[in-house]
């Protein structure tokens, strides 16, 4: 019997096709399928997402809110779909957004915005890359022309440069309109690497299109510093008050925790000082059709605190690498697309827009599990809800 | 108009209570659904996973493999359900693994399994701190009993303990059997941490439950060095005529590009100094139910290369922290049991097989993405099927 | 002419070799020496301390003090003297430690002690490798054995154990008596090394001394989790009177500054959430004779501070890689015994005193430039003692 | 009995003055000094360079070399003065320097020059920062004015810019001339900063001149990044045949441990990918009158490895931070004059030769040190060379 994963050389979309690899995968591991296989789309909608396509992982969606959104581009109350199967997420996340709301609201704020693609140069010895890093900078316009040339949105913002030894990284930042835009960044490199190749004076003889200073899918701290995707700050005030009657902590409390757990970070050598964005950047990726392997990068964060004169609790978190599209990857699949629009994101120059309520979101959920950690109910109120099976 | 979404204090999972917020949520935000309405279980068993159901997000899932695994658990072939919506990257996967098949298979092994919860205590000064960690030291044993009280899989393996200031922060292993267990190494340590306040002579004035250095939905480095979840390492040796026929790639090429992605990556402070192996295990976590924002901890990856007496490319990749479950969290919902159960890894004992095959998994991805980088192929491949809409 | 240093095989550090070896320099670089060839002892005492001596650098010493110490050995006040060339360094400190000694004095406990030797011992595949960290762990009390035949204050504590491919690092913790104790550890874990080989039952094919993860001369988060020489915590509760009076700053303004400070390092992934230890840590390690090299280890520090329920300030500063000795390496030199002595330092059992008053005199200058900062009178302090030339 | 230590504000560096010191330091702590107390030279030549001088560490000085070096600056071979007490360190390093003159010599270049001071900016919200990073941007020329008109060798280079929070963190990059610069900078952006605040349109309530992304005297990520001082990359190809018989090392065996130690770095979260060059640069540093503490920066290092096509040894190391003077601080002092003349490195111009030559000396200590380790002969060395007592 064969091992070869039926496909159709013409139409690798069609009904029948699909059929046959369930068939083929219900064959090979005796499984039957009743729930993979049911979805309400034709299966031509997801050429280009995937391939060798089966049928949909059906991952449950809450929803919480209304999260109160003070940003440049959302503004006002969101009600936030949220993919998940981790009991007591959502009602956490929906706890904080509560205090949001009645705080005044979350204000968001996108303040830098890169996608990035970074070849390497190799040369003879350090001089010559040094040399070459020269000639990229005073050739700079000529090199964002050519990649320019590739795409429509796309826009090669700057070209950062790094040494070592006799290698010569470069780091491509590009602004990439509504979509996140890691193969259009890609491909626009590689035409202007190929340009430089075919420029450089002096000769090129071997670069590769990744020295791994994109760092694609991987946390970096360079991108903590120098941003990948969206940087995104949200921030509130939340009234001393509020925070007792609805958290059960109160303010100093909570900033005197965080100078002990900030220190806990430290030791560990963790890539984010706050609680768990992560939770609520996956269960929007999840539901909206990011790239959720961009979790890797989105999860870090960096958290701050004060209080004010009047006793009350500033609080933000800067997400340095927030990778989204409202274009582009599996924002138009079936459910994907409702849930941008349930966001108001979807069409064109939107992507700021949900930048900004993702970071509201992950606000809300920082104030929810930190202070939870302290009032004491973090363990019951996973004994509560989060009892699957 | 209320702001309210609609809840059911007797049964927030019927149908009625589950219509009733979808039908707010259409007023709320304009959407009418037509998609995220479309699942085909009872509400009810999403109790315990999410909180406000309103729906489904429907992933498309492609299929790779075989994936050849030489495993402890995992032994033979195994046809993967991948979840994603971006293009290219099961085709990518499926290519590397044709290489592992061809190879002789992908040898992968479980090394090292925790999962963990970390107080922290406070004292008057660092003495005190210190005294404490060696009482702690001592009575090991019994705080073991009182963790262990709170749970049947549960079972405390060790305590770490890390000085700082007048804190002192503990470190909580546990194994947690089939399940990811964040939820049960929470509680049980809770217990312990309260059986040590009553019990600690010299009194504990101050603790909390999390000190930040179980750095949970978080990567740090401490993951890299000591594990949470399953640390996974998986092998192979690949026949150079094999790398170049299928990969068009020598293995001495891949060997020294390696050595200049590494100067990138310790340049960046990636925490990853493989491909993407994010992209795999993300796949992998939307199909099977696993909880998905812990890509944040399980995207850390450390590759080793060599190339042997005959020329052949042994290749390694050890991932710390994969966190994994086959019981508990969303393994049990409709699709993502249908998805574990291709892999045979539904029931009881499981985990370490599924912890074994995702290790497969990635290893194929990272042989696949390094070789399209030098071969060329990259950007070209992603232009032929990554091309949505 | 010869390029050859002079050396003289039956005798090398007699007068008259010295003498050459100066005569050929000053033929080589055209310098007549007349301070270099400046020292008060016989170079016969630099035996075992240096190769092809040619005379001494003069480096300025100043006094500062009294530190008064709360130490678990080091009691009282101590007149501290500091090795520097950089102008505002001792009268910063000086300022330091009356603060300190304004305010009760620095309580300073070593709450850790281990000194490392990491081999790497490379198998066919990771589960031999995990199968042999097994073994290692059944046969400690052997391997120990071992490693202190070679030794009588060295003591292996225990061996840490890390997993990465088909490699298994070892890191052998010892403490070292009054020694550093690199050498001594790098002969302990080499015979241990050697009698693993003769005895592993599978074989071991290859083996490194060092697989990088003792991280010797170079800083690291491992140091920084798991101590490398002295764990140091200094603390100190500064009355807000005094705070304001001294330092011109109230406590509250050097907390919230903190608290951007902390952000600032963390964007910057810096090693060292305090001020400048590495200051007063070179100027008494090259007074004391340590091996100043070891500043890149012990330079990184986690401050932690808080505001007591009467405003005052409470500060702690960890070391966690604080390398001393008061015996062996350059202790026994002529000046170096001097100021050894100058701190009650000298003779046997003295180490972890010696490591409390650096604890101390770190905590002064922290103090000190962390106020300048804020108080504005930093750039103008330097003006004033900081010009040299 | 006063504890006060004895000043003269007239002349604090009187020979009178510094003996009333030392008397007071005998009678404190029972020293009779016989050594530290010997120099020859005029106290008063330390003004600027410390207080409360009392007398002089006399550091062992050994000379190792040639040195054969290909720069930019340093052409030709040097005799290197190296401090330390540390036996064996100069036989290691004189040991690599053979080798690097029997393969041709050292090339070494700097390829970055920039020294820092790092602000931080506080607004009311993340807009406004940003907003006011904006116009930073927009005024760099006057804001360079100011910083430059406090200095004549300081030319601001650019500013960084870093977002988190409401903060703004900037970045000042100068070139100093032939200082290493850190008060110049200091004191330059201190002006700059007056400047901003009283230009900036929508007024500055409060800002700090360090904002701790200075990382001054503490390594860190930002470092590396982005250099510190000059960052210098030392090279050299190794003919396999002078490696065998020198080193006692096959080219291939190197590279491949490098692979095993490039994971154990990784693991370790090591900020150095190289084997000790601490040690050259210490050495270095106290023997020419630098500021032995930016051992904390200068310490981090980048290596590199590769076989050419006969089979020889490719090696580079690059060292982003090299904090280096030949004007300024303790360069002019007695015997650290006379080292930096041996160098030919005293006078105008000279700085960048300095790098280049620790630059060289560094790679002998790391072809040295890793061959040793290779070898086997490290263990047997330190017992032969560094038996001190």
């Amino acid at each position: 019997m064969t091992t070869r994963i039926p496909r159709d050389k013409q139409n690798d979309y069609s009904s029948e096709i699909v059929q046959a690899r369930r068939d083929f995968a219900s064959e090979k591991t005796d499984v039957q399928f009743e729930h993979l296989n049911h979805y309400n789309f034709d299966p031509s909608v997801t050429a280009g997402n995937i391939e060798n396509f089966i049928g949909v992982a059906q991952v449950p969606v809450g929803l919480a809110g209304p999260l109160l959104v003070d940003g440049e581009h959302a503004q006002g109350e969101f009600y936030v779909p949220m993919a998940t199967a981790e009991g007591t997420l959502v009602a956490s996340y929906n706890r904080g957004m509560r205090l949001l709301r009645e705080s005044g609201g979350v204000k968001v704020s996108v303040v830098d915005d890169a996608m990035q693609r970074a070849p390497v140069f190799m040369f003879e010895d350090a001089r010559q890359a040094r040399d070459f890093g020269e000639w990229v900078e005073q050739n700079f316009e000529a090199i964002k022309d050519s990649a320019e040339s590739t795409t429509r949105s796309g826009k090669l913002r700057n070209i950062e440069q790094y040494a070592a030894a006799r290698m010569r990284y470069l780091r491509f930042n590009f602004t990439t309109g509504d979509a996140a835009g890691q193969n259009m960044v890609g491909k626009a490199t590689y035409i202007a690497c190929e340009w430089i190749k075919a420029n450089y004076p002096q000769g090129i003889q071997k670069y590769m299109l990744s020295g791994a200073m994109d760092t694609d899918k991987k946390h970096s701290q360079l991108n903590t510093l120098h941003s990948r995707g969206k940087r995104v700050i949200a921030e509130a005030t939340i009234p001393a008050s509020l925070l007792e009657s609805i958290m059960g902590v109160p303010p100093e409390a909570l900033y005197k925790a965080r100078a002990v757990t900030q220190v806990g970070n430290f030791l560990a050598g963790s890539v984010n000082t706050g609680a768990h964005s992560a939770n609520g950047i996956t269960a929007l990726f999840i539901a909206t059709g990011q790239d959720v392997a961009n979790v890797a990068e989105s999860s870090a964060a960096i958290t701050y605190a004060d209080i004010d004169e009047d006793g009350n609790y500033y609080i933000a978190i800067t997400i340095p690498s927030l990778i989204v599209a409202t274009y582009g990857g599996g924002t138009a699949l079936a459910t994907q697309s409702e849930c941008l629009r349930m966001l108001g994101c979807e069409g064109s120059g939107k992507v700021r827009k949900l930048a900004e309520i993702i970071g509201g979101v992950v606000l809300a959920g920082e104030l929810s599990l930190s202070s939870a950690v302290l009032a004491g109910d973090w363990v019951t109120s996973h004994d509560a809800l989060g009892r699957n099976r």
